[in-house]
């Protein structure tokens, strides 16, 4: 087996004990890239050389019996709206094309730290907003690997790198996770910093992670959670032992609440059917609960926000360069600009009362069950809808993405789970709980270079 | 002398050194209370067998040989708009009257963790507003105390408690304290949690403490400075050491940076005289610095966030009881329906990068030196201007209010001293050694029942 197709955990531990190097490793991602990306488009930057020489550099650092960190020599996929030093950071936008960031974002920082090599930049939507960048779906190209985190997704399902990070302010790391039929994880709003990120709503930003296994993201997520002076809402505590936690067993067999949610209206009937399946395997483990309608209107309240702060964020860009926007972006904007200070506060300080009637549930059950998105992925005139992210972006909860499923046309669906704010840990163990339990891994596009649509039935894989 | 007039820190040792009791320093303020709050109405609620009860189970405390804190049997008013679980709070408003909360405000839980006897709830304008209460200026009761922490200013300059707490959204600490002739300090925001208290700005709202020296408000802030888990804005850091770097002797003499503001043509004569004699006096000690045109938006912004968060704050108060509040605070809540979401975004994103703009000052200066209101007090229809507050408030910054000068007939007037934001240690070491350079120390109205208006002429004393 070629080594891109390793997991990230797998990768790390490999370079660490010797096995292989991370030159042999970023190599292998490169060749990977060169045989697949021209049909999928993932990087919005990649420079093959400079990958090389951080490998050589990492392999040069462990040769020397330096200490090594937990991502040693692993190639990492960063998302165009992080800023790295050594790279440039565009946005998905014209206006701001061969911008040159003079330093690392935090969340770059801390995986250089950890010893990665910073493959390339992926490619995200327009301002990480809903416009599509040139990025397709690995198992299918006439689909849309969802976004914006896009080329981040598409990258870790083709296996042109084990990992990479992304941001989601609506649905931006779920939804392409789940598209891209690979795992996605967005902690707890506040635990991963920032800073040196494009900024589109303090409230409802979130960096998140992908890979190909629960141990992938929460190794990622290990990594990159910490304080970070420049982000105001990260807090100075103990780092969560997400990989040990993730890894342990469960106490008791953990207990599923299957919440429709208010959008459950806007499910697929492919989403319904094999949440049907799901629900039937899972029996007792599973109960359907409802959340009252008081979380009716978290839609609404996260579209002030996010409208509001955009236009208040990209004002800059807005008034220098508007007719470069696009007209979803524009739009957007213009809404933001209309909104009233009171209904933005109002929407605001709907957060907390909903955390804590969220507690009732995760009182009783470990994790809430959901879909990720409608169906599988549309088309590529859309990014796909992001409503079964809003409520829990809004929130600022743990969610992460489980690829289990599929649909009669090969398209990934994604599986949801949501957790209590600050308690990762324990979702990322009830997610790997249930990967194991329905004896599931992810499913890649095959490793050679043509990335046929499977023709598998939807099913449990 | 009778207790009363001790100074708080002298009270907090005579008690700690067994020279007197809490019960007999509580006696006294009660005394003086009967004898002069029928001319002044400090109090919003006082209940004496209350008070007794406390003073005398600190002073059994103590002759058990238990440990007493920093405050130990020191009695303080709170303004009337933290919760005490053992007194009303009414906020100001009819509409509260009768309300008894479940639990004490995190700062009084800190006072009463020090030891502090809880006195009694002093007056505060209507919903620590613009509406006065009944509160008089002790030095001229045809003169307001200035507000919103009318009570507690006025309670500390009559001598019926050595401390008292209260809050500034604008100007509500450093402009009673001017006014009523008392040392007036609000630490940096965030310092001091809020939790508890009634919320008109999350932003804006500062918890401040009043005594009659600089080292009575070092002793109380440092009392009350911590983390708070309900108040977002706490951070858990270190409590600096207040008292003992107040106490302390500047490395060099401090040096002043004389700032008019964006508001100095409020300045009435009394107040430029005063401070053209002040300048004098410091010579080579201050410089006069221009702030620069940026500042000049900062009044407009304050506004806008304060308007904001109290109509989104106090929604329900509008609704419910429209017709029983204030014109005034009514229209305040109206103005603030009408303002735009981006306007808001846009004040608040104003105050870091004026903070930073501040910091060249402070680089260069030890203090910026500034009146504490346009002129003396006014008559009892209005509260007074907190406009020579508004920047400082709005900008989160340090601030202490001295009483070094006064009115040609007697009133005080107040010098106000601002650091830079998380400066507060030193911030009270410059004006420790103002005072002590100026040979002054605060001025009361006579320990005697009597409160005529002093007839000096206009000085520093």
């Amino acid at each position: 087996m070629s080594l891109c197709a390793l997991r990230l955990t797998e990768a790390a531990a490999g370079i660490r004990e010797g096995r292989f190097s991370s030159v042999e490793l970023v190599g292998d991602c490169l060749k990977r890239i060169d045989e697949v990306d021209h049909d999928i488009h993932a990087w919005a930057f990649l420079d093959r050389d400079h990958a090389m020489r951080q490998a050589e550099a990492a392999d040069d650092h462990r040769k020397h019996g330096k200490a090594v960190g937990p991502l040693h020599g692993v190639p990492l996929g960063i998302k165009d709206i992080f800023d790295t030093g050594d790279m440039p950071t565009e946005f998905g936008s014209d206006l701001w094309a061969g911008r040159t960031p003079r330093r690392d974002a935090a969340a770059v920082a801390r995986l250089r730290a950890a010893g990665a090599v910073i493959l390339g930049k992926t490619v995200t939507t327009e301002y990480a907003y809903y416009n599509p960048g040139k990025t397709r779906n690995p198992h299918n190209t006439a689909h849309t690997p969802g976004g914006s985190s896009s080329g981040s997704a598409a990258a870790v399902a083709a296996l042109m790198a084990p990992g990479a990070i992304g941001s989601q302010t609506n649905g931006s790391v779920i939804r392409p996770a789940a598209f891209c039929g690979v795992v996605g994880f967005k902690p707890t709003h506040g635990l991963i910093p920032r800073s040196g990120a494009l900024e589109l709503s303090r409230t409802l930003d979130h960096v998140g992670v992908f890979g190909r296994s629960v141990e992938d993201v929460a190794l990622l997520a290990e990594v990159l959670v910490g304080f970070d002076q420049e982000d105001p809402d990260t807090r100075p505590v103990a780092c969560p032992p997400f990989t040990a936690v993730a890894a342990s067993e469960p106490p008791l067999p953990p207990r599923f609440a299957f919440v429709h949610s208010p959008v459950w209206d806007q499910a697929e009937p492919v989403t319904r059917d094999a949440f049907a399946e799901l629900i039937e395997i899972l029996g007792d483990a599973s109960s359907e609960v409802e959340l009252g309608p008081r979380f009716a209107k978290a839609v609404d309240m996260h579209g002030i926000i996010m409208e509001v702060d955009m236009a208040h964020n990209l004002r800059r860009d807005y008034e220098r360069g508007g007719d470069r926007l696009s007209t979803r972006l524009r739009q957007a904007i213009e809404r933001g600009r209309t909104h009233l200070a009171v209904d933005y506060c109002n929407a605001l300080s709907g957060i907390a009362p909903l955390n804590q009637a969220l507690d009732h549930i995760f009182d009783e059950y470990d994790a809430i069950l959901t879909p990720a998105a409608p169906g599988a992925a549309p088309g590529i005139e859309t990014t796909g809808n992001p409503i079964f992210c809003t409520l829990w972006t809004y929130l600022g909860v743990p969610a992460i993405s489980l690829p289990l499923m599929s649909s009669e046309t090969g398209l990934p669906l994604g599986v949801q789970l949501v957790g209590r704010r600050g308690n990762d840990a324990r979702l990322l163990r009830t997610a790997h709980w249930l990967v194991t339990a329905s004896g599931t891994r992810c499913k890649v596009p095959s490793a050679g270079a043509k990335l046929a649509p499977g023709a598998a039935k939807r099913k449990m894989r």
